[in-house]
């Protein structure tokens, strides 16, 4: 199996999502290393050892995906055995006449520390925490968006990326088993009824994940998720709240389909 | 302000990491604009029609950097009025070489749902979540990690980014004012001490922090914060428990340096 390194002086957060995006068009299984904080030349010797190595040991030359603000540390992985990809070099130069101005590079600036977008994630998060699974009601009018649905569709970690990945703060209502017979807005959500947003998903995925936590419980059953949902889907439709089904979809996605859709104001690019 | 436009038949979350990446060499500002889903030709017309649109509007030509897995669409963008930057065309055929195999475009591979991968990620999420705080010290074999420090150190946040980027059970325990007079690990961390990870902080950020939570308290102060800072730094220094300080580094520069240090297993890339 090939080897894919991703090296970098910072987080090679980067360096893996440059190198994951050109991989995943090949029909193939890699090994994968990530090497971060790679900030002198002895670490360097190092990592350039592991991949000459590699090469020995596999007879395959590793992928080395690197982006270095370090101009030295740069030319010496290039010395390496691995195949380098530096997209960072490839295109710094173009941009350079294009925008008329000569790059600063400056270590950890990517995924480094702004303190006003972090205090953003920070307070985002903590109001994800608070008001997770209906709790505080009385807090969203601070809310940026209010995800509901049923129990387990998604909703906290869908709450937690938004917080986490763009400073959103997202509140999240489950409407319960009790509600079913004649499901209505509760007054809380009516009054923020803008902010709303629906997730479902199929009754059977619904039962697969539920299964995980109550196994052959009534709660998990297909027939009682296949009730639980239909009715939610109608109150969505009769109250005209924007919802995606969740089912085919990674909490990346159904993120970036809500701001998408919503048009929500990121804390953070 | 030039703008930059980040456009993609998926997420459209490697063309901002690409982009992002790139524009933060240079010591400019710039107005973002996300455009993700951009899944067929009229969707795509739009787009070219807003690129063309913000060209007239500012007299500066729009960086446009695009991840289009399918080619027509790549090929529509490419003919608006912006600057384009298309790393995944400029890497495909030199890695197409050097793997000696064709690729197999295929949309929302990136970012997208692999079930396995998304069940770790969702459990490690409940996990975090059931385990913040000390609480449930009973759970603390099924961690991954264990993280420590006073509060408000970081330790909640950083626990659900390991969570939901790399599939980590992070569970956390707070050491409280109680503690301090003579702090030593309770039982129950002794028990689990290999997977300790303390964080630390300085007491005048730590004080920053508290102040929001709650102003002018002896909590906040920061002699309190110094005092509970040095007890903690002793145990760990003391017990050989591996620790970073995180004033001035980011969430994801946080969990990088654990896995780095820690040799965690990921259970995502």
């Amino acid at each position: 199996m090939r080897t894919a390194f991703y090296v970098s002086d910072g987080t090679a957060i980067t360096a893996e999502v440059f190198g994951h995006a050109l991989l995943t068009m090949f029909p193939a299984q890699f090994e994968h290393i990530t090497l971060p904080f790679i900030e002198n030349i002895e670490a360097a010797t190092q990592v350039i050892q592991r991949i000459n190595d590699c090469y020995k040991t596999t007879g395959l030359r590793p992928l080395v995906f690197h982006t270095f603000v370090d101009e030295a540390l740069r030319l010496l992985i290039s010395q390496s055995d691995g195949i380098c990809y530096d997209f960072l070099n490839a295109f710094v130069e173009p941009l350079q006449k294009e925008l008329g101005m000569a790059p600063v590079p400056k270590t950890h600036r990517t995924h480094s520390m702004h303190e006003k977008t972090y205090d953003f994630r920070i307070d985002a998060v903590n109001y994800a925490l608070a008001n997770d699974d209906g709790a505080n009601m009385k807090n969203f009018n601070q809310a940026d968006i209010i995800l509901v649905g049923v129990s387990r569709s998604g909703k906290t970690p869908t709450s937690l990326y938004l917080a986490l990945q763009y400073g959103i703060k997202a509140a999240n209502y489950p409407f319960v088993e009790e509600d079913m017979s004649e499901l209505k807005l509760p007054p809380e959500l009516k009054k923020h009824q803008a902010k709303l947003f629906g997730l479902t998903i199929t009754a059977e995925r619904l039962s697969q994940i539920r299964e995980q936590r109550r196994p052959n419980s009534r709660y998990a059953s297909v027939k009682q998720c296949a009730l639980e949902l239909k009715e939610v889907e109608l109150l969505y439709q009769r109250e005209q709240i924007p919802y995606i089904n969740s089912t085919q979809l990674s909490i990346e996605e159904i993120s970036a389909k809500i701001i998408s859709r919503t048009g929500l104001k990121r804390q953070k690019y």
